[in-house]
């Protein structure tokens, strides 16, 4: 999980990506980097730990000098947090000099890394997918060109031969030195990425741009969205504002309408106020209410039921059309932290696990003698549905009904999404009672996979998507069960 | 704004402390500091800039070592924020080692500082009140008391002298070195401080005391909440677990019929989850929307409204009860970005103002075409209602109608809430059409004073509250046009 | 191990200050303090870890604002380095605020602390003696005083009842909110200090005043010396530039003529270039290699002696002064490297003793072949020794005679200078011989103690010395073998 | 200047080259540099402002893993010290991975910036020749070797292939990722580099080896001392150990025989226990006070002269011989402090220059009276010179006589020797009597240039050195009027 913007501005840009990273912050608190480059090509780059608000000190950000620059939130999978190394942008001098972010996974990390070294000659210091990605690209746009001026025509050939040499899901934000920002989304366009444009502010202005995760940053800074990077596509935007598009990955069957966005977006990831491939967060948030309404319907005695709640904050909205379609009360019964700080380890004390208390607290009034639907958008441990469950019993409900947003998570997720290992998933090897068991629910409800589905490509021109968590398709087809093997395997250590 | 926790356990601690100022966070965000004290005297001391996850790192925590200990976050006014010498907690080493926080303002701060170098020869290196404060309590600390060994009954004559030199609202608490934690409130109790219990966890423990600003601290450390302290009361919790507590204001007129609690806890500041002065924050605010729903319905059309919205987060259960009460349709149509950063200043360019829009989005679907119902808690410079009743225009609303669940600010407030001078308050000098015609709302709705002070004190042993920035009554009885013709010029400056 | 100074100026001393570290780096490399004193009573504190040059930037310096000031730099015995609650100045705010720094060791810190707890109620958070000193004074100040204005009086009988209560060597320095700087020297002068005057510029500027451990500061910041502060007196400057000085210990001896400087302060502590006690250190230097010189002459064939030479720096004075009196060729054979280091503890790895080499280089041409008399200011452990006289060896001599400009030292020093423990010193319990084998030289001579004595006093009115590490003579009475059994059991711990 | 080392080594290299670094810290102290590469290829890299003891924290250190590495210590010339991008080392990543190190100066710059980005396609991201060195290195194995492993035929092609390209003075050290240390020194030997061989430990082990500035780092390391690299020759050490050398320049006509070396190591720079090109720095020096004895004796009349007395450190050797050649006393009257500082500027006060007198303190006794004659280095500004007369007189001096180890300074060094503007020499466009009216000076006596380089290479196999800043003559062949009025401006932007 991660967030990424790129902006090619005719004034300096450092403090505009600074403020798209505060919105993009839900995507990633782990680390975060940001690079920027002049006009006579010197690059600037900062990264640092934590949150944005910590990572960027006053000299950073004078030092973040440019027009053109791009920016990276990260969530960190486990051990990965502190180590330097592995964090983004990603910078290789040669060719032109070339920095690069994405959001993402590539799923043939173990073959690139080979090639790296055997065929590209190319140092690679980390374990980075994104390190392996700038490298792939550079190699390629030292092959397809020959000159110190870079086309566009070039640096397009050189994208198409980078999809086809790397596999998974993936958005880009490249600036290459001298040239301009290139952006580019994975065939399947499983991870998201919007284009916006802003008019210049006065005649000798041109026009600025922006790419971003998540249409709310463009809106955020006053650009007009222009659409959604296609499946396969490439955008390259010029120091000088002129734009360039192309279909990149025609070869890997990328087309509008092979687009898969990972339905994690919306269950979860993506902020309400976005739009992604056409499809509002929020009202897709909407009608997965009103969808597992009717199934909740079908398998609970709804009318014993007092009172629905969200598990806040993302929930919200599917909560609420919830309880409408139900006809049941809306009440907010949670309170949610949204401080979060850290557990020290101290010689000669044993590590203590933090609470949910401490991030969730119950309303007691709301819940003495009801019997209560909470509504959340997902499972994946189970654990915290478990402690949210007691809190509710704790709190006085007369009996708690569970209903999950998204249907019950049973596979690994390898396209970007930070999952637990399958052991981990409360739902792997399970049926829904015995989870409502390990969960402590009276009745526990999931979301159907179709209703999910449908209840995000409603009304839009979407047809699939990505929803290998729930049913185990992965739609780049390299995914097998040596690869899930492997993958758990590197988790472990 | 200040949050404030005091500890004596019978284990280190400092990350309970800790754990705590997360949970108090939403008090003060700009600087925090821990104090903690061994059984053998030894204190340690620590504070920093910024919130709590950035203040304090490893080694800070590791220095915090001891069984007694004290926290506070701190909201600073303009200018304070990056002066060190402003931050809590404050020492004295004579006599016996005081280290003391507050939340709350004094008043005559003017008279003490000119006192304490003239009668008490005591050095006070900043402008801070608390700095004043522990220097008024060691002064009487040494009158009081002239063995090595600190009876309870020197330490509550010492608050009591206390009490009768200085002025305002605080909630005060202090560790004696060797001796054990102090805590005290005003006598009007107009800043709260709630008592809990924990039992030791085997029979060679103790009880474990802590003092907080807010009841869920308590509950959220697994204590058992004993109760408020009372207006003018002390609580001596020695190291070794024993308690005292003793009236120590009664010539000041304190007693807990006389208890005046600042209404802008239940307005704004606290969380929903606490119990303060026996008053639930989330049921006060309940009821703050039935009445302004009958407000409201008295003076707007309520039959055009189509929709009710709450300004995320602390209006929300306002919102819900109005939107109930009018049997209106409640809906979320504002998203709240939690992730807040800085403005850079860069050489050469001009300092820009941060948008409303970086902190709350609106959802077109919610707005669309429709006739709104905003509530928010208060009014106060008006400049932020304005861009969010423009928000929701530029959103599609077909009109919007804003209510605000407290009075109009027409006065300044003196006991601990920052608040702009009196001429920014859009309040001040402007009648509810002239505020309406500011903020370009098509009508403008203000809960009644009276029914603000009933929705707090209902059901409660309460009679009266502080409600100086609504009323310009000033409880404490020392404030009068000079006064506040002082704490303007010194704002100014 | 310290080197203190202090100012009373016409505009802000920080940079003079600072300088004057500089100059005092010497004397202590592990910790600095600076504190400052403005007009209007507001004092500023920076303190930090290493040398001056790594422990100020320039916020720091910034803040420490004021006309009167003082500043430390300390050598950290064992574990002592890293500890910052032990680092000078200390600060209490009751009575008046005053800032202390001290050069020197306090002998009955035990009674002190114990005392400082019973009958002064004051709290010492820290194992230093500095830390009880500026206790003692506050506490003194407080008894002799009782207005919110100080006289010098008042201040001289403080500082009189402070000498009634302390015991041991200490030069100290002491800012007093308000009112102005406060230097005083133990009654038997054996740590030094010494007082300039710098005319005011205009003549509307006052006098300004510098104290300092060492004269060259003063020479080299433009002060005139004016003498060295007697022991047992003291010396308060106002704010104002008034120079107030007073015999302070007359009942506990102290007078001109009982002064007994430490000697070792000549041996290798000072700068050559500063006079202590109407004694230039490095004439006193030349001296003991002029009395050197005609021991060697009796004890060793100096006719076989091919070429002198120093341990730099402190000893090229005296083996100078040794060749000459010798008739023997002076040449530098070894090479200094003035650049320190670390160790790094490295997980896994054993821990690396860094070998004298990295400090010394033996220059090959001047050794082959030749018999070489080395001259050395003093011999501790004697490790650095043997090993010098290994490189010697190694680098082609064809025998080593090594010299020790001051005496074997077999006792414990416990007036401020860091000795190991005395079975770590290499003359305890070894005759001259013995020390010859371990240290490998094929002869060994050190100065006579009397010899030494006389270099020193010779041509000043000084007639006696604290030459306590030489003779176990402690001047100050008051140290038993009991005491220092309790030292030795301090150390190890 | 700059001082340099690379290691080899069967173990981690990290605490070594630390080491290392502090032995050559006085050849820069504003800024280092170490990297260490993994035997997996792995690199890691720590950079930090100031000297060696303040840059590298422990943390650091852990991280620099590896038995392979190289450490850099920096002289910065005005403007350049606080600009992390022009920090060495410097990394590029293709092909295969290359950090490296300089010690030295590029003099065609604008030719290769040019044609880095036209040509190579490369990003250079600052202004330091090092990044242009390690890009040209970079593309040249580019093309010299196509497979993913690299021999050291294709190694030294590229090093011959660099050699044609570059033009100035330069020792570098690179680290080759997965393939072990590469070393190599410009074709007219002019910056100094030697190689250094320990054998392993064990039978397991292989040989360790170090490369490095001076020879004193070897030594002090443990290494037998191989031999001087010569002039055009590459050292490449695999991380197995294995040794490869080879002559890569014949082209540009290098040769032992053809090795010019920069005099100023001698003169000046290089610690005097190192030996260079087969010459004792320390020899040399003694030799350069000798044919300055003779040259003053014909120009001075000595027998009026009292004392010789060095201006320490670096005349030390030099002085003394002077003293025993004339037959007069050596004494050493000037106090050298070690510890330096930094000027603060503070709002609203004016930038004070530090005085020499911080630096250096004169004692009276050794001046009282006499007729000194003053041996220094060299003189460049003068205004040191200046200041140092102007103390000893001050001190009593009754005459000074100033002698200078190297000729007049008349020329700009371009060569890595920083030196201010031709403008700025005190000797540009002055006679020797005019010089000494600057300065102050009764006499003023040069070396001459003949006798400095007969002092330098007497009895060793050199037959020439580069002595451009006295002679004017550049032995590179590239350096005209246009290029050093380039130079001239380029300082003083």
């Amino acid at each position: 999980m991660c967030g990424i913007v790129g902006m090619v501005g005719n004034g300096p840009v450092n403090q505009d990506i600074y403020d798209a990273l505060l919105l993009l912050q839900h995507r990633g608190q782990d680390a975060t980097g940001i690079a920027t480059a002049e006009a006579d090509a010197m690059m600037h780059i900062a990264k640092g730990q934590g949150m944005v608000r910590e990572a960027f000190r006053t000299r950073d950000m004078r030092a973040l000098r440019g027009e053109t620059g791009l920016g990276h939130v990260r969530y960190a999978t486990k051990g990965e947090a502190s180590r330097e190394e592995e964090a983004q942008p990603f910078y290789v001098n040669a060719p032109y000099g070339i920095v690069l972010i994405h959001n993402g996974n590539l799923t043939n990390t173990r073959e690139l890394a080979e090639e790296m070294a055997r065929r590209d000659r190319r140092h690679v210091n980390s374990t980075s997918d994104t390190e392996l990605l700038v490298n792939v690209l550079a190699g390629e746009l030292q092959e397809t060109t020959s000159s110190e001026l870079l086309e566009p025509e070039a640096i397009f050939e050189a994208v198409g031969r980078t999809h086809a040499r790397i596999r998974g899901a993936y958005a880009v934000i490249s600036v290459i030195a001298g040239h301009g920002l290139l952006a580019f989304r994975d065939p399947h366009g499983i991870r998201p990425l919007i284009l916006g444009r802003r008019p210049g502010a006065t005649s000798e202005e041109h026009d600025e741009w922006a790419v971003a995760s998540e249409s709310l940053v463009l809106e955020n800074g006053g650009y007009e969205i222009v659409r959604d990077v296609e499946p396969g596509e490439a955008v390259f935007i010029r120091h000088d504002g002129a734009l360039f598009m192309r279909q990149c990955a025609a070869a890997e069957g990328a087309s509008p309408a092979a687009c898969t966005p990972c339905a994690f977006e919306y269950v979860y990831l993506a902020r309400p106020d976005s739009v992604m491939n056409g499809v509002s967060v929020y009202e897709s948030r909407l009608r997965m209410g009103e969808r597992l309404a009717a199934t909740i319907a079908a398998h609970v005695p709804v009318e014993e039921i007092d009172v629905v709640m969200p598990i806040p904050d993302s929930s919200r909205p599917a909560a609420m059309e919830v309880a409408r379609r139900l006809g049941i009360e809306y009440r907010e019964g949670f309170y949610k932290n949204h401080y979060v700080g850290r557990t020290f380890i101290m010689p000669g004390q044993a590590v203590r696990r933090r609470s949910v208390r401490q991030k969730l607290n119950a309303m007691s009034l709301e819940f003495r003698g009801k019997h209560v639907l909470l509504i959340d958008d997902s499972i994946v441990r189970g654990t915290t549905s478990q402690q949210i469950i007691e809190m509710a019993r704790r709190a006085g409900a007369a009996s708690v009904t569970f209903a999950s947003a998204a249907p019950p998570i049973r596979h690994p997720h390898v396209y970007g999404i930070n999952m637990p290992s399958r052991e981990e998933l409360v739902a792997h090897g399970r049926t829904i009672p015995e989870i409502a068991e390990v969960l402590g629910a009276d009745h526990l409800v999931y979301q159907e996979i179709e209703d999910l589905r449908a209840a995000i490509v409603e009304g839009s021109e979407l047809t699939d998507l990505d929803m290998c968590c729930f049913d185990g398709r992965y739609v780049t087809g390299d995914i097998d069960e040596e690869h899930l093997a492997w993958v758990q395997a590197s988790q472990a250590s």
